[in-house]
């Protein structure tokens, strides 16, 4: 099927309006517990969505413009978060995704990409080559990624207070699909 | 872990913001398409959810507390929405939702239940005997588990547009965990 680029601004613009609704104010047990072990919470997730948009995706982005294959992009940080979200709480990191995400969207409309424009290919360190459409489709797909992350570490929370309704709770049977 | 109403109500309260934020004026690309055959597009599950509150959640928790254990349940029609959401639009059911949802909790509230209240039994269909407590905390995670089923619907859209970066994307290898 063909990117329609204008579809992937559609979600990316809406996933902020989605987190801060289900999230903001919310009591500790749905955001502050994670899994278990070294799993996230939704604050961690929060805090790398917001570390995501700042590093990752338009940078990147750019880097194909300007670079094409010739320069490959910088490994993400998965866990640059960690620091960048010490002191802060989930309604700043909400704020904040909504403001970096306004920034990102807009440097990316301003681009005014033609459809001969997102076939222009880039290096990913561990990928090889990918397109510029692909980029920014994954981007999309990185939000819905997170927030399918994000209902199970929340329904993780309700395992035993359930009960027996569990059963019929597929949430609650998805093991993460960890890379 | 002891259920704690108040925080199911407040993610209880917060689903219909969440799913508006996500989905009001998204392109049909993301909300009318399934994962095939007969899977749910995001259409379908806005619905369900609407239907589910209408008919399922609040209408068990009085015959729990009127009935007890002596009456069971009546079957939850799964696939009720269908008839009922004809003919609807996404906007309209997410308007629906918002309304019958704070419908439901002003009543839920309205009852004041006690920890003894939570205890008390009913019968469900196929479960057997379940408490008030366990109705109530899976009602919130049958939100979650409508989200979690959402982002992935949407996520598949995106299977191919997103190329190689496939392989890094868990709810593009969520299978659903169908009951």
């Amino acid at each position: 099927m063909e990117h329609n680029l204008g579809n992937t601004i559609a979600l990316l613009a809406r996933t902020p309006a989605a987190l801060n609704g289900l999230l903001r104010g919310l009591p500790e047990t749905w955001v502050l517990h994670n899994e278990g072990e070294n799993s996230w919470s939704v604050f961690d997730i929060a805090g790398h969505l917001v570390h995501a948009d700042r590093t990752n995706w338009m940078p990147r982005a750019r880097l194909i413009l300007e670079h094409g294959e010739t320069q490959a992009f910088a490994s993400f940080d998965r866990l640059g978060q960690i620091q960048a979200s010490q002191d802060k709480t989930l309604e700043q990191l909400l704020d904040e995704f909504i403001s970096v995400r306004a920034e990102c969207l807009d440097e990316l409309r301003a681009l005014k990409l033609r459809p001969e424009n997102l076939q222009k290919r880039g290096q990913h360190p561990a990928l090889g080559t990918v397109t510029l459409s692909e980029l920014l489709a994954t981007w999309a797909a990185h939000d819905l990624t997170h927030l399918h992350q994000i209902s199970r570490v929340m329904a993780y929370q309700y395992r035993e207070t359930v009960g027996p309704f569990r059963k019929f709770l597929g949430v609650m049977r998805c093991e993460g699909h960890g890379t």
